[in-house]
């Protein structure tokens, strides 16, 4: 109970706290060791920009490369670092070039040449979204899939269409499970825009002139004018070429564009992915029952209630789905940032960013699971579209009658009908069959077969076909 | 100061507590008779285009499109009859049939045949926000063009590039202003992608299978079959013609993509235009004086001390960048909405997306403003330029020693020399002659050429132009 | 369709899109007239402290007084004005000076004696607030009440207990509605922390040293000394008990203490409101049925379901707590306020306050509304706390085995009769009479005895009854 | 660059991006082993708690409690079985158990006897929350002392007031460190009030109702009768007294009110530390260098500017302070968790609750370091409060001349004469002393010694005296 039992050591997040990502691909993609790679491969690329521009030698750039490695390097020792200079970068470059100056001492003068940190920082920042971005983009199209096969499975499928917590009219539910993989396809197509557009290099040196680059290109031949736009031009490319990443128009140090592009993105796939939990859960409430998560041994287990198998899935989707537009609202906010670099706004986002990649990546990563084993039971379905006794289409006899009888008056016997069957317990077809304003109006067997709601289902099963014509890359 | 003394009518909201946007345009495009007079259009474009379908007569639609005019509401009463229902939409209805059938009572049968609530508030919603976003982005339009002025003419003005709060290298006014406008340009185009494809009209009946709408079509023709995948290919092309609005793939009573790509697009705009304010602020501060907002009689004034000028504009957009990120993520989290029609996640977004779309709208006007009237002062950069001696080259003289000595040795030299010249207020220049080690290696001039801020700009000429090739329609 | 349709005036806010609160009484509370009012309030009291001082002639602090009402003015011009300056003191105290020169000319030389506009403003901000909590907090004691009296009728009305989103152990509808109270109580308590010790006057003067007040002060009798120290004393000391607000330690113009705790009080009411609306909402559900708002004609209909009595009470709260949290953060970051006034920070707390207040306080009044009309229905209760066959108490029957067999093979003896019972659609009595091991064990009567879920309320009673002892003063 | 070079076990977060707490003190207190050591602990005080009650053996007390330990734990294994049952409770009680059975089997059945996963995992929350506010707390009380020598010491010193950016009337520096105490000392007070009444143990068993507790208790003794309220009184006493934490009056699975107390206190703490840091940074400009961090070798080193001394632990702490309220919102927003356990809500809190506490934690370590050795300049405060020739003190001009001219002509001269001033860079007192109006008025001296900046300092200096007579325990 003291402070004297805490253990050495206690100080790492290994998932304990977050099971929605704990264990998933996203996790170790956006982990420190992979965020300590990123940025060392930003290094090793920017020697390698430079070296093919003869500013570097081709063996320091090759052997910075081997170096690059984050097995060499102490991720901790440098996290406890970074709090002297507030980022991590100036105790990475002291152990690069050490590790560098161990195997190949000269090389060891070309580590970060004419570089500042937040371009190392960034670019990782950048090649870690873009791993991330690919494997939550892998695992959306997986969803959109099984979505896609549920909703062309029970296209036709009749359920109650529920609005304010109540049964509204009838509808299917292939078109729940269309709408459902609507929004994850615009979550993808989001996330696509991004992927395509928003993830670019960073290379702006100490305050976005790009001198030290260029002073040192410089200086590593004195004897050739260099030209400055040019030389942007030709640096700009040979480091985009080693990194795989986009092409910014201006260093980006103070102008946070693809940041809040990321936020925004993953916010919405999150959102859209907790929209489908609390369906799922809605609909596994004991007293609804119509889907269920796949029961698998162990999974949803109570440590309390043995009959209990609880929405395990879909509860970890919404956990992911609460948490990310309020960090996503703290990247945004990063936008206000001071002067050519900020102290502390940047460096607010750093955590941010990774907590939205790795929840998103998580709920991306369950939903697959959820899909893929999402039970159906039309049965249920069917039982709860009787519980009203046909009231669930009230509004079709509403609109039944208007012709006959205008507007108002249609309501007013629609809403006395539904009433009486409210009231009764008994089937709207027999409570419109008492009104005397019917007489003569309907048989008894016409007002049945107006009062069956799988005979109400509008145009859910048009509608499903549209959705389904839409591929992965429509818009929404 | 007791309650007693309230007014009636105390309620209003006119922008006595929002300076930035009121008496904007954007603000009147936005505000509750503009709403009202959105959701009348729908309704009118609704009947309009079940009249083009044959299900409504073309009298009604034209009496019932006559009507709907926002002059012939009380907005108030709407507003307090709004509770009744939890929105606003039922008693327009009741309104609008009363004004058609004072008219014309035939007519009155006609008003929001087949449809609900939320088919009308979603579509006003979405025309209010297309009116607002041409508002905007024409204010961002220009904001950009003076910024490229700015650029241009600054193109080559040395200034302090500073980082973390202190000065780090010397960069141009003009590459300050081109990362300005680039931000304005992103900023556009976030805005712009969502006007192209984002705003769709709302058409889905009580439960998003449009339903009423099949009915009522089915009522006014009894004898033919209506065949519901035409009739949603129809319906949803005339509702679309009428309004000018986007299709949407399915009904999003509860898919609430469109909301989302608003709320994430406002938030970029109000930080991007926030990241300008506070380096106006920063700049204009009383010790730095690099610019300041054109003086106008009256404006900036302090009510206690006559000598001040404040940067009222600045602080405009600033307000308004701090409060759209949190409003945003209120907009985003509506994204996790339950069932058809959510009771509550829905009825969360109307306001925050009204003061979302002000905010901005605002903030870009205010925009306008400020860069219109920016003074800048180039003999006050020099100035500051001149402050530290030249240390603000350090990072050169370090490049320029490194093939010399090595990177270590050269990085001392120029850290000792730096240390010297803050410590005696001398240039780095004269600290540099009297180090030993530099002896023979360097002239007096040559050190005070290489020491002169303005000869060390590295690229950021070349950048200027790189942006400034950048026009309206291009991505970040 | 097009911009021309729009009115003139369209500009304000009269509750349209946030039916929560239109026409409530916090609305008027807390609108701009009752802003403005407040701040000359503010203007009124400080003119009479000044006057008790010696400062200000009585004469002339009366003039102001009398001047200081609402109606004299014009607040949209007042609105309009303020973005000259950035904040709508400097118009007021324009106009309120005409207003008093206008009936007593040299009265008017005292207005705003010495003072500044974020004395008047947040001062203001403080009688508004002041006002609002008053309101708000009537309704939490009136929802608190009526909680309080179902929670005693129903401490013993059995219903199920329900976690992630399925039946788990049997509870009490008193237990449930004495968890609600309780976080009615916390919420009042939270709010009269502050309204105890948060809601300062702001006195500060320029830049926070009150040196404009001091110097009127030597200047209106040149020929005493004026002790600082005790004039600040006495000045503030006057201040207060002419506003009735209360006395800060230092002027608070960047220390934003009450404007923090304001946030964080409200949003905690807010929210604690939304757990009440969106259990109300799950009770509702069709197939739940277990509670339902009181009907009143008109109330909760559909514009187009007959049949549908909806759940608005509930929703209103809901849509004002999913915004307030996000509000108060934007209120919290204002914290961060930089220098001896931000030029920008200070701004974007206004419209947040007021709109933390305003949707806060209508979701209280609408509270009131929702608790006083509840209908609840034990015989739903019931029938839905039996529809497992008594799954529901499978801990128990566990808990009891224990014991005799173990608790490893008690829970896997629990678990498959439980599973039996799922299967088949029996009671679990009868699945645990047909297990070979509880052969002998227990007679049939035992076993259904228990398995009754009324059986097996725990200690929900005695927690009524311990909840039911706090009361509104207590802590949480 | 290719995803194959992420090395295995990359997962773990150990600070490297979070650079504000990598290695403080509350890093360690709030880590994943941190919260399983106290998830551990309440298994054990339950035990124990239930031991003294006669429900478990004390054998079998002891025994858990020595078993439960974290290093006989695998934390990683934990988080990974955490997924299966979307919390980690339930695998911690299968490995506590089997742990337990190794050393003493019959031990083993009193392990987690009628508990729930969420009793566990909330009242771990508690205890990681309870020692990480102690450190905090710490933490600030050093603040503050420091903070208040800085106040007495510098209690007379002149310094510019600044608003909006610019140099408004002439303070102290006393006053402003008097000022950053206070709100250090309300951020104190208020995470005081949570600690002394809002960290209880949670108590609730599977719905709330306690009903497993209450059935083991009567397993254990089935010949005594056991009254539910005398069991549930003496059960909360017990685990209350074995865990050191508060009584709650009910179960608090869903009513989130400590969670929401802590978010709203931990906010507010990290904002105000952020307001330090903002306006140490704004200090440290290198136009304004009126403070600066304490130079350390190594510390605030830039990677490529020799001459830098980056103010990094405001940069730290800024960072922090920008991320807090945001996931307060996060947290916030679980008070609307529905049901007796919400599926999801409640697992969105604890990811969040966690960095709220490590981040603010990490700020006040951070502040420790920022106030014990922050370096205040007189020097530069005097030379940049003489920046404008006095037009600083145009406020105190206009008050001197107001009994003699009327306040709008004294408006008026004191106006002219700061343009004078302004424009012609002489002193205001030369430029009041040519305005004809003042012949024969002032003379020089009297003109000079009104224009002195330090003589025009308000009440700064009494209210650092009120200031530093509130300690560390009363309210803001």
């Amino acid at each position: 109970m003291t402070p004297e039992t805490l253990p050495p050591e206690a100080e790492a997040d290994t998932g304990l706290l977050s099971p929605v990502r704990a264990g998933t691909p996203v996790e170790a993609a956006v982990g420190d060791r992979a965020w300590l790679q990123a940025m060392l491969d930003a290094e090793a690329a920017l020697a390698r920009a430079q070296a093919g521009l003869g500013v570097v030698p081709k063996w320091a750039a090759e052997a910075i490369t081997a170096a690059a490695r984050v097995s060499n390097f102490d991720v901790r020792a440098l996290a406890l670092a970074s709090r002297e200079t507030a980022n991590p970068v100036v105790g990475l470059v002291r152990a690069l070039t050490a590790v560098v100056a161990a195997q190949h001492p000269e090389a060891a003068e070309y580590v970060h040449s004419g570089s500042t940190s937040q371009d190392i920082l960034d670019t990782g920042a950048m090649l870690v979204s873009a791993r991330a971005l690919r494997i939550i983009r892998a695992d959306l199209h997986r969803v959109a899939e099984v979505l896609g096969q549920l909703a062309a499975t029970h296209r036709s499928t009749p359920m109650a269409g529920r609005t304010l917590a109540l049964q509204a009219v009838p509808t299917t539910f292939g078109l729940k499970a269309a709408g459902w993989r609507q929004l994850v396809l615009d979550a993808d197509r989001r996330l696509a825009l991004v992927e395509e557009s928003g993830l670019p290099v960073s290379l702006g040196g100490a305050a976005g002139t790009l001198a030290g680059y260029l002073e040192y290109a410089r200086a590593a031949d004195p004897a050739t004018e260099v030209d400055p736009g040019g030389y942007l031009d030709s640096l700009l490319a040979a480091f985009t070429a080693e990194t795989g990443l986009a092409t910014p128009v201006l260093p980006w140090h103070a102008l946070r564009t693809p940041i809040a592009d990321l936020a925004a993105a993953l916010a919405f796939t999150a959102g859209a992915l907790g929209k489908i939990a609390v369906d799922v859960q809605t609909l596994t409430r004991t007293e609804v029952g119509e889907v269920f998560e796949q029961p698998v041994t162990g999974r949803g287990a109570s440590s309390a209630m043995p009959h209990k198998q609880n929405p395990v899935l879909s509860t970890l989707i919404r956990s992911a789905a609460l948490q990310v537009p309020v960090i996503a609202a703290g990247l945004t906010q990063c936008l206000i940032s001071e002067d050519e670099r900020s102290g502390g706004v940047w460096h607010a986002e750093w955590s941010l960013l990774r907590e939205a990649l790795r929840l998103t990546g998580g709920a991306a990563h369950t939903a697959v699971e959820l899909a893929d084993g999402l039970q159906v039971r039309p049965e249920r379905m069917a039982a709860n579209l009787a519980l009203t006794g046909s009231q669930v289409v009230s509004e079709r006899i509403s609109a039944v009658l208007t012709p006959r009888f205008g507007r108002a008056a249609a309501r007013a016997l629609s809403t006395r009908a539904a009433a009486t069957a409210a009231t009764t317990g008994r089937n709207l077809a027999e409570a419109l069959a008492e009104l005397p304003e019917l007489e003569g109006v309907f048989t008894a067997a016409e007002l049945t077969g107006l009062c069956r709601p799988e005979g109400y289902l509008g145009m859910a099963e048009p509608l499903v076909d549209r959705a389904l014509r839409t591929g992965p890359a429509a818009t929404g």
